[in-house]
């Protein structure tokens, strides 16, 4: 698909130019850093995408594009913060490369960024924005702390894990639609349908990448990877098959993950005995289908024409059908 | 002045309504804690008053209050995970109650709950609120950064710690005067007037609050604080000593703030008697006076009655004169 690397080197253009060039340096370096070091920039695309979808020229959706790919790179950076992690995209975290301190404020700041970027548009428009930015900010922050809880608990419902990765992830990507349909300023149907279409893809989305991290390397070369399975993460897979196996099974699945002293081959080599037993690939793989016919049933309900219909099935088809 | 009281009182009220009853417990737990912890309650206070001495009900008023009130507490929760402090207000400060990472998510989600506070207005009135509150929210972080930034330096102008405070503390007081102007619909000019009257008596208020440190007890009880100092900041004293003091003792100065060994009385007695020397107190004082001159010319040019201008003067006049 030609028109997304078009709309990607456009987006990216334009966002560099929102960057503030600002004092105090060292709160605005990680900023640049952070919003200069690519990614796929699914989120800002959708909105542009979807802008278009509805008859309206792209561009009016760059700004609100720039302030979901903004929002999107601060929680990366509180999250990575809260995760104690080290590397993203290949580089430093931002509080790797500088430090705690930094990593907060210029977070903040780019939160703040991200609002400011919405100024662009007024009257209605600027209002629906900001208030569904608002919604989705509160939701995105109510799933990374579903997601902290859920790790110093031993037991996760299905529903609560699917919850979570509604609120953390599936939300944005649906507001990012939404966030086209807007500036198009289609009808309320429509922009509702656009939004759940997005949800959906993003729930179908986040099961996958729980599957890949087991399964990907399976399938094409033989290996396995797991590296949720070695950080003991609470996936979709994981909490299904401690929902179908039995007692003396969940009893070895709960052993395992609590077992710090295990070798990673062993421990991976039990769990997905345990995951295969109860045919949890098979169980995940239906979800993901289920959640994609979800997205694909409000895609139908779009006011759109079939060859924007087919220009969205395929996009989702291409997202899901990604290497890991 | 009793309606300060009564105002306090029914901000307060509803405050408590607008602290979300939501899951995930974890993450609300903060807000409920830091918003009900009293407080001054300060800037909500100047929304309602402006907008009363603008001839509006001030309770139209209240939403753009409990904006400001929640937006400074979470730059609260935030800066002290920064500065590392254990006590606010009496009580443990919410990471060291919780922990950082809880105190990073639920500071976030009251940066955007302030934002969603302001979905009570419409039109002309929210796009304002909301811009004003964007461009302040940066000034903030800006403000925050560059006192971080002069813990690792030596040598701070007088200009450029001015302009700290005047980020990191004073603007939001003139925005939170800002808001009740905007709401009661007033002109740019009364608009700016009382957002400058608010900004200069909040850099008033802070100097004086650097004085205080040191001189508060001696005029009341012959003793001295000094606590700034213990701490080594930089504060308007520190700076202007520095700034005024012959090379003997702005050598001696700087290598008392440097000296990790020194007693705190011997600290404190040394670098006050350098003040003094330098009658660094006269010329703080006449600075604060210049400010508040600075603010009163600003409160003339509004569009009040003299019994409002008398009513704001008191005000900054009790302000100004409370004991530390």
């Amino acid at each position: 698909m030609q028109i997304l690397q078009t709309l990607k080197t456009e987006f990216e253009q334009f966002l560099n130019l929102q960057i503030p060039e600002r004092e105090p340096q060292n709160l605005y370096a990680p900023l640049k850093y952070v919003l200069s070091n690519g990614g796929k920039r699914i989120r800002p695309l959708l909105s542009l995408l979807s802008a278009k979808s509805f008859k309206t020229d792209y561009q009016k959706a760059l700004p609100a594009a720039a302030a979901i790919e903004t929002f999107h790179n601060f929680t990366l950076i509180h999250d990575d913060i809260m995760d104690k992690a080290f590397i993203r995209r290949g580089k430093p975290t931002v509080h790797m490369k500088w430090n705690e301190n930094l990593a907060i404020l210029s977070g903040d700041t780019m939160l703040v960024w991200a609002y400011k970027m919405l100024e662009h548009y007024d009257g209605e428009a600027y209002k629906k924005l900001s208030s569904l930015l608002n919604q989705t900010a509160i939701e995105v922050c109510e799933g990374q702390q579903m997601d902290m809880d859920f790790e110093n608990r031993t037991l996760v419902s299905l529903d609560e894990y699917l919850e979570m990765i509604r609120l953390k992830t599936a939300v944005l990507l649906g507001t990012a639609l939404e966030f086209g349909a807007i500036i198009a300023n289609t009808s309320k149907q429509n922009r509702n349908n656009i939004n759940q279409f997005g949800v959906f893809i993003g729930m179908a989305f986040q099961i996958q990448d729980d599957y890949l991290d087991v399964y990907a390397e399976v399938e094409k070369f033989g290996k396995q990877n797991g590296g949720d399975i070695l950080d003991r993460k609470k996936t979709f897979l994981y909490i299904n098959a401690l929902n179908t196996a039995n007692e003396t099974d969940k009893e070895t699945l709960l052993n395992l993950f609590a077992d710090n002293q295990i070798s990673d081959n062993k421990l991976l080599l039990k769990t997905i005995e345990i995951f295969n037993k109860y045919k949890v690939p098979d169980y995940t793989k239906k979800q993901i289908e289920a959640y994609t016919n979800k997205a694909m049933n409000y895609l139908e309900k779009i006011d759109f024409s079939e060859k924007e219909k087919t220009f969205w099935k395929q996009f989702a088809f291409q997202l899901m059908h990604r290497e890991k």
